[in-house]
């Protein structure tokens, strides 16, 4: 029997890309499919308690082996700010995705110090115990946001190695992203949990 | 005490590209650091079994837990040639690239379909198992080669997503490419084998 997971996103997009990522060879179900419309609260103070919240709030409540994810903007010369309040950096219900660029745009002024990096932390639960998978793309923050694609910070964010931001990439961004390494590292983890075999 | 891994590679560049991705959680040997100069056969006609020899090869005569690559382009309309034969296509000793070009160029003269991808197989030996982490890109062939970089086939290659070769992307080809998939795909499952704690 194919092994199945609950992803507690409602992304259809990030479900299906994640689920071709492990060659369907496990069943992934998203909140909708589990009838889950809960809002629940991310109150961790780092990426990692909020990952892990979320994963264990659907294992606690649906009985189901799951993952989640959170991502956050770590900035060098602000302390790793915004980090886990990427989303909500400018305060209010938060995901004012404008604002946010604009309070960093305004804490780097003259900033020489640019550096910055993505970081995606999947928490997976299964068969009772916990995992880490960490995805984290370098690159630096700019004067003033280029590009009209993406959301979030991906206007002002250049990933190393390229002169483009992640919003003026497009397709390209899905290649080389946080999220994209954090999940090649958690199709490791269970393709090789399923198929290992003596030699 | 840290774990101890030999990668079957003397390409330096390689080994400390895995160091990083495994965070130093995990010391990496290569062969040299093994005193091993044997010139491993690979008489596998799959990735996965060329890159099981080399393992079990290090791992029967030094008595190392270990792991070791092995990368083919797979040309859709050929039937997945050149493949587990891609460094040694145009036959000789091997290894010539520009003569391997142009035979995958001559025998996609007038061929509509140009899809191809590259795929790298990881097998590691570990505590008596084996497991496989597979890394593609998929991508097209052109009808002539673009750009100096890289090597192999890389200027014949265009990766889905982009309108320049491997050759021609630099540094972008590391980002993206099937051996940093595959080594994510490693890495995911060497530091959660590590790193798994009870709830």
């Amino acid at each position: 029997m194919k092994e199945t997971l609950v992803f507690a996103t409602n992304n259809a997009h990030k479900l299906e890309e994640v689920a071709a990522m492990l060659g369907g060879r496990i069943e992934l179900l998203s909140l909708r499919d589990i009838h889950c419309d809960a809002d629940i609260p991310e109150t961790g103070t780092t990426l990692e308690e909020n990952a892990l919240i979320k994963a264990r709030y659907i294992n606690e409540h649906y009985g189901t082996d799951c993952f989640a994810d959170d991502t956050g903007l770590e900035v060098e010369a602000l302390g790793g700010e915004p980090g886990v309040y990427s989303a909500r950096y400018a305060g209010g219900p938060g995901h004012d995705s404008e604002a946010n660029m604009r309070k960093l745009l305004a804490r780097l002024e003259g900033v020489e110090n640019r550096r910055a990096r993505f970081r995606t932390v999947i928490a997976l639960i299964r068969h009772g115990q916990t995992y880490e998978f960490e995805g984290i793309v370098e690159g630096h923050i700019t004067t003033e946001p280029h590009g009209n694609g993406g959301f979030g910070y991906d206007p002002v964010f250049v990933p190393d190695g390229y002169d483009r931001t992640f919003a003026e990439l497009g397709d390209v961004k899905n290649h080389i992203s946080h999220r994209a390494r954090a999940v090649e590292r958690l199709a490791g983890f269970l393709l090789n949990e399923k198929g290992k075999k003596e030699m």
